[in-house]
């Protein structure tokens, strides 16, 4: 029996709770494998290699760029952000499911690689909720809060060309969300044709 | 807001667990509505009217398909199924979520009239499995289980009509896939448009 993996691509703008999101989906233990960035600026104190992303120097990054080996990056400020090719190929032919954790345009470029990637916007309950919790979060300054919310109306205006649409009004529930849809892509008549080729041939 | 229901139609041949998988959906409490069917038939002595058909006559069910009040219809033997309109369209309005449990050929009807509608097919592990299951039943003779294995096999055939493909292995896991795919399938961008138009005009 073939095997085939499920792409998922998690979008949503900064402060919608992605990453809360995530590491709560790792902990229902679901085989589920979030693919790491790649990036070229500096670890902040806390960051672990590898784990919140694979810090690497520029030369690195270009070379990788002219390899093929990133599927989609951006730049912002100095610094380059990308997804790594391999690790997501290698884990697809396994049969995993994979979520990638990118911004509106890079979402743009896997589904036109992946055509059978499933995306899903989160949102935050409310525009005034978001920048609650951006200033909350006080490691950016006003400047930097103005230019994430303009960024954030832009990236909801973008979020029709999603698959799905969640609001995060609770990490829990909308943890149960993002698990229901993969449980259910993984059903898809399209993604189980092996299995069910197989029965139709015995029956 | 405008509401939008999410009508669900659950094929899968006689034996594959239909019936004791809806009764487990209705049990999980998910606001669930499932459609009762119309027939003609006799009711069995265990049968409630309008729990497990409306039991009707011949004219009533004419004079409901000259109406336009059937959405689909099957003839076994002398007596007519039918799945009547009006409870249907009144919960869609309401924004619920509707089952239909309808064989392959009504499943198609149901498909041109409510093209959002979401198709499930629901396996039996396998067809010796569903032979067992039949010949437990011991309500159905010889000819009649090799008739519905027939049926069965060309069932299966079609399966890759639906859009999700359900192994019924064990009740509860295939109750909470249905599960997952509703809950997916209400967060399907497409579905959540009134919503999110007015998040973006707010945005």
């Amino acid at each position: 029996m073939n095997k085939v993996g499920l792409l998922v691509v998690l979008s949503g703008p900064s402060g919608s709770g992605k990453d809360t999101i995530l590491s709560e989906l790792a902990h229902k233990g679901q085989n589920i494998k979030v693919s790491t960035s790649l990036t070229t600026r500096k670890a902040r104190e806390w960051e672990i290699d590898g784990e919140h992303y694979y810090f690497v120097d520029k030369d690195y990054f270009q070379k990788k760029i002219e390899e093929g080996q990133i599927l989609e990056y951006a730049v912002y400020g100095n610094n380059y952000y990308g997804t790594p090719k391999g690790p997501v190929d290698a884990w697809l032919e396994q049969g995993e499911t994979v979520i990638l954790k990118i911004e509106v345009n890079g979402a743009e470029k896997i589904r036109s690689f992946y055509p059978d990637c499933v995306s899903i916007f989160l949102m935050p309950p409310s525009l005034k909720e978001l920048e609650e919790r951006l200033r909350k979060r006080e490691t950016e300054d006003e400047d930097e809060i103005q230019r994430r919310l303009l960024i954030a109306a832009e990236e909801i205006r973008r979020s029709v060309e999603y698959d799905y649409y969640i609001v995060n009004d609770a990490v829990e529930c909308a943890a149960e969300d993002i698990y229901a849809i993969i449980r259910a892509e993984r059903h898809k008549t399209q993604r189980m044709k092996y299995v069910i080729s197989e029965v139709i041939n015995n029956a």
